[in-house]
Parts: structure tokens; sequence; C-alpha cells
């Protein structure tokens, strides 16, 4: 009996999925320090900064940074100590870098994080790369721009 | 034995997480396209539409749009067939009407979709109320705008 070659099987991103729990609120109702918290955690896990939005509710905040490697996105509900924490990266960068930045200066009490893989397709082999690599699909650069 | 009082868990937020495989690529590498759908799916699950931002990357599209009730992403692997959508819904409003709009329109031939729960908090009980009530924050409305 021979085993059906299945290929090489891919993973194209990683998605850190973050609950941040009794966070430091002087933050979450503050939309600029927001903003630059996101920016700083995309450099310091040396993203590529294309855009950002950012909007202030009341209460709470949103705060969006399109990466060349997909995008970072915070929720946060000030009057919970609450903040949702999205890091979705595609190539060969640490997503961990950048939740680490962010973990740092909010200083949850309590945590709950999970790493979601998002794209794990199967390509034919051509080589003896193990399974489960990482996609590289870098340097991506933006082409055009709209919205 | 008294059972101690807990409160009443609250969830703040539903985020659907779906990885689409074998879709069509007409829509994959068109930035226009994706983000025409991204708010298409926002309007009819009756979101409240902020901002959005669409990058074209060679090959892919990254769109994001910030709703008042969180946000939608889509990021695409055109040469894979695959698209990562992400719809992050606080609120009554219900993230499985946009989802399916996306669903119909990129028609994949597998998809994995699941349902994350986002800021599950327990408050102090006021009422009978039962456990895991979503919490309703309504209207939100944008009071500043930077990035």
């Amino acid at each position: 009996m021979q085993k059906a070659m299945r290929g090489t099987r891919l993973t194209l991103g990683r998605h850190i999925v973050a609950e941040m729990y009794g966070c430091d609120r002087r933050y979450l109702s503050d939309p600029q320090l927001m903003e630059e918290l996101l920016i700083e955690a995309a450099r310091k896990a040396e993203l590529t900064i294309v855009a950002s939005k950012t909007h202030n509710f009341i209460p709470g905040v949103t705060s969006l940074v399109i990466v060349g490697e997909s995008h970072l996105a915070i929720h946060t509900w000030p009057e919970y100590g609450y903040a949702a924490l999205d890091v979705f990266v595609c190539g060969s960068k640490d997503p961990w870098k950048a939740y680490n930045v962010v973990y740092e200066k909010l200083k949850p009490e309590r945590v709950k994080v999970t790493e979601l893989k998002r794209g794990v397709i199967t390509v034919p082999r051509k080589s003896r790369d193990t399974t489960d690599n990482i996609v590289i699909r870098e340097p991506i650069i933006p082409s055009s721009h709209s919205g």
C-alpha cells in the first residue's frame, strides 16, 4: 500500500485573538493613545504599515491598522476595562511581538489569548519541505489605494 | 449551602472567523469589488458604516470596514482561491447576515467558520436576566475621527 501524495501543507497567516480584561483604563478611552499603541506594536513586529483608522465612540475606541502582512485591530470598552485585540499577520513576521507591546502597555489583569491558523492550504509537493510551513509572501507592495 | 452570587454574564461581541477556500477568483484580486462587497455585507447586517480602507497587493486585496458595532475585514490570496473573512459585531446586530452576503458572492467550495464570543464579562446581577446576554450598546456615535 502506498500513501497518496497529498502535497505540502502551508499556513498563510497567523491570527492572535486576545481578550484583555482589567486593562489600564486611561488608555482605553483615548483614541490617540490607542492608535499610537497599535502602530508601535506593528513597528516592533517589523510589519509594513500601510494605513490606519481610529474612531472614538462613547465610550470606547476602535483602531485598525492595515499592514502589508494583514491587519491589527483593537476595540475597547473602558467601562468594563476590556479590550479586544486582533493581530493577523501573514508571511514570516511574528504576531506575538505586536501582542506583547499591547500587553505591556494595557497591563491587563487577565487575558485569554489564542493563535488561529488562517488559510491552511495544500499545494503540490515540490521539495522535501516539511508540512505546516508558513508561506512567505514578501515584500508585499501596495499597488493602489481606495476607500 | 448557598451558591455565591456571581452576577450576570454578558457577551460584548460576536466574532465570525471564516476560512473560505475555492472562491470565485474574479473577486479576490479586485479591490473595488471586495470593498463594495464588505460594505454591502455591513449594510445587509444593518451595521453603521463609519470608514473603510482597501488596499490592493500583488496579488490579493485587504479591505477593512469600521462599523459602529466593530469591524469587518477580508484578506484574499487569489493565487490560492482563498479569502480570510472576519466579522466582529457588538450589540444586537447579527454578524451572520454579513457573512452570508460574502459567502453568496465568493461562492467558496469549502468553508471553515467559527463564531467566537468576545468580551465575556460578569456584572453585578440587577435583575432576573439569564446569563449569556448580549450587551446592547446602541446607538454608537462616532465622536471624533483621526488617522
